[in-house]
């Protein structure tokens, strides 16, 4: 079975943005995650999967690309909101998030590989 | 797309226990649910999805069955746990929590139907 963890204290220890933690997995198939963020993100897609967010502090604003016209989502502690499969979007602001998005899926998506691009660290030993 | 939503402010209209919330779907494979537990659940197993659980507040306390032996999994806010595929398990306790699994998962798996099982309601159009 997988270990019961703590996600205040998981975050407690992770002090670098943008550098999502495997908490959980799902039937082998999704995974959930969380990060902390802090300023922008890169613009990306996922473009086989949608894409999860939940707001556990701070706020995180998701910038949106639809048909060539920027949309801000503004998300706050206890919202969520679901990115489609495919819609280039860019996170930005101070938060501490949960994801859930298929398995295997690249923090970047489709963007070029970069110092921002990250192994997704497996917190399931450190309980 | 799918609305931003509350939890908070979903919970804050939910009054029964064990009455699950539709709050996101993700690629139309997996649901993710919120609900109010109150006392005990019945036995039961979902013989084709893990389960995982978020602690939003209160505490919850899963048996589990194993190999025959009863076993606590107390979990407080902040906390998760994936009650794997087909392993009876018994909710139990005041909390509010967030679940995700396949979708149309029935809240009483196996068991059979009874008061206690839901139709999930779609709370994303009540947002």
């Amino acid at each position: 079975m997988q270990p019961k963890l703590s996600v205040p204290t998981l975050l407690s220890r992770v002090t670098q943005p943008y550098t999502p933690q495997l908490v959980a997995t799902v039937n082998d198939e999704y995974d959930i995650k969380i990060a902390r963020t802090s300023g922008p993100f890169i613009w990306h897609a996922h473009p086989d999967t949608d894409e999860f967010f939940y707001i556990l502090s701070g706020t995180l604003t998701l910038q949106l690309e639809r048909e060539g016209v920027i949309e801000d989502v503004v998300l706050e502690k206890g919202e969520i909101f679901v990115v489609p499969m495919g819609m280039r979007h860019r996170p930005m602001g101070e938060a501490e998030i949960m994801m859930i998005e298929r398995c295997g899926v690249v923090n970047t998506g489709d963007a070029a590989a970069s110092h921002l691009t990250k192994v997704v660290e497996d917190a399931r030993g450190a309980a």
